[in-house]
């Protein structure tokens, strides 16, 4: 099971009473931030999730409105009493944005890692009490995907799989002469070599089960290749700067999407939800365009600030 | 007539419902501000004087609630279509701090002219439509010091001395027979030649009237110094991290202070009144604490949100 709240839903610049648009994930207890604009840190303190659990924070890219919440919210996690290794992921060039923005916090008790750009799935193990990167050949269950977007800035969108580990088979593990003493290990490790014999997880667990794909899009103009790279998602969470159809020009300009765009992007990627943010702050009412969205992709919701979302494995 | 809002009143970090420490000044229509914490931006569009007239940002250390708001601010100004040059003035080591935040804005559409600590009173010359450094030939009309304070930081006190310029006097202009061709020039300007007579400013108008003396000091603990800095100040505005007198270890050990020792310093230094912020987020209801400094001088106001105050020259 994975929540999410959707913290704020303002882009451009910060106004009053609303939060800017960013995201938080629960994962197991461990948490996945995606942007941090100005007055983040309040919004996740509103929802009470804690800081100290933050493990990672993606930016889509080096915009205000995206990132200068992050100065004051790695202050606050270093008074949280966190300790671990805090990972940050963003577009070519965010090493020197966060370098920059961090020239208030010269001692944060942990370390920060970041991690710009890159064209491979990153691999994370999450358990209750972490979430770390990891290699091919340990037991990951985040798979992480990155996709340049057409904004103005470098910009990146990203696709989140939780993996649902196989279950503890007594089957399997009957069936494949596995001693008892060994099956709790092997369903938490790679291998193990016993009395001269080797013993692999596959022979204790069962197949793969689905998981749960998360796909967020901001900012950017819909361009085609983001169809494929949000294909099946359980969840599409994609800006939606403008509401009505009269503002493609603005749309275009500025790089953003109107509601509809977003929405033909959830059908074409043959998506199971949609949820609009990120909107224009001259936006006041943006649930009055949600006709916009539905009439193309039935099942697209206009956020509000703080909006909690349960995504539960299929079966 | 100077016009003043404690656009926040709480120190340490941000809390939900309420803004960090920060006092703008509006001055004929210009704006200081000073320090800029996360969500100043957001009080200063509440209260409505407008971003585009801000022409100078006092900063009194590099601390994240008193500086992780400038980056979104910068841009806010720069959306508002100002293009003349903004001042910043701060300690020792400001300029990195606001190079690394301003990170985000490479392209801001004016230009940035940062001060650091100065021994010299910088001197200002404020009109309605803008308000610049002068040298002290030039007719100003603010004079700013600074001073040194003892926080876990560099840290500056501001003291603001808003001159009231001289009025024009006939009888003066007459009795040393200045040609009436003169008396609008010289009651703006320095000095004048005119039919090889040299005609000086002094020659028209009365003798130099009460100002109006704003101090500023946070954080800190009160080092004897400030007494002499803030002498004599129409509004002395002060930190009060704490209002119980318990807390004195806390004020001690994080280099802030009590209520009490707020108002000690205001009598002291022989103001005319005390505004007391920057509130520590623990603080729920700091006006419970007001006794703590009336009761050591007696015109002492415990600040809130949004509080705006009017200071009158005095004849």
């Amino acid at each position: 099971m994975i929540d999410l709240c959707i913290l704020g839903t303002i882009g451009g610049m910060p106004v009053i009473n609303k939060f800017m648009s960013s995201t938080i994930i629960n994962v197991n207890g461990r948490k996945i931030l995606i942007d941090c604009g100005e007055g983040t840190q309040l919004a996740m303190r509103k929802i009470g999730w804690g800081f100290k659990s933050l493990d990672m924070i993606c930016i889509t890219h080096s915009h205000g409105d995206h990132t200068v919440g992050l100065p004051g919210l790695l202050a606050t996690i270093g008074n949280s009493g966190r300790t671990e290794k805090l990972t940050i992921i963003g577009p070519n060039g965010i090493s020197e944005i966060v370098k920059g923005l961090n020239v208030i916090n010269p001692y944060l008790p942990y370390e920060l890692e970041i991690i710009e750009n890159t064209n491979n799935t990153l691999r994370f193990m999450t358990t209750n009490t972490k979430m770390s990167l990891c290699n091919e050949s340990e037991r990951s269950n985040l798979h992480l995907s990155c996709m340049e977007l057409d904004h103005s800035a470098k910009c990146l969108g990203y696709s989140f799989y939780f993996k649902r580990l196989p279950k503890f088979s007594v089957e399997k593990a009957t069936q494949n002469k596995v001693p008892k003493i060994l099956w709790n290990k092997l369903q938490n490790k790679e291998s193990l070599e016993y009395e001269e014999k080797k013993y692999f997880p596959s022979m204790v667990l069962s197949d793969e089960r689905k998981g749960i794909k998360l796909s967020y899009i901001t900012d950017t103009r819909p361009i085609k290749d983001i169809k494929e790279f949000i294909k099946y998602s359980d969840l599409f969470i994609c800006e939606g700067t403008y509401g009505s159809n009269e503002d493609m020009e603005k749309a275009i300009k500025n790089k953003h999407m109107t509601f509809s765009e977003a929405a033909l992007l959830a059908k074409e990627g043959v998506c199971h939800e949609l949820i609009l943010t990120h909107f224009s702050p001259a936006l006041e009412n943006p649930e009055s365009f949600s006709n916009n969205a539905t009439n193309i992709f039935k099942n697209s919701l206009v956020a509000s600030d703080g909006l909690i979302k349960t995504l539960n494995y299929s079966d």
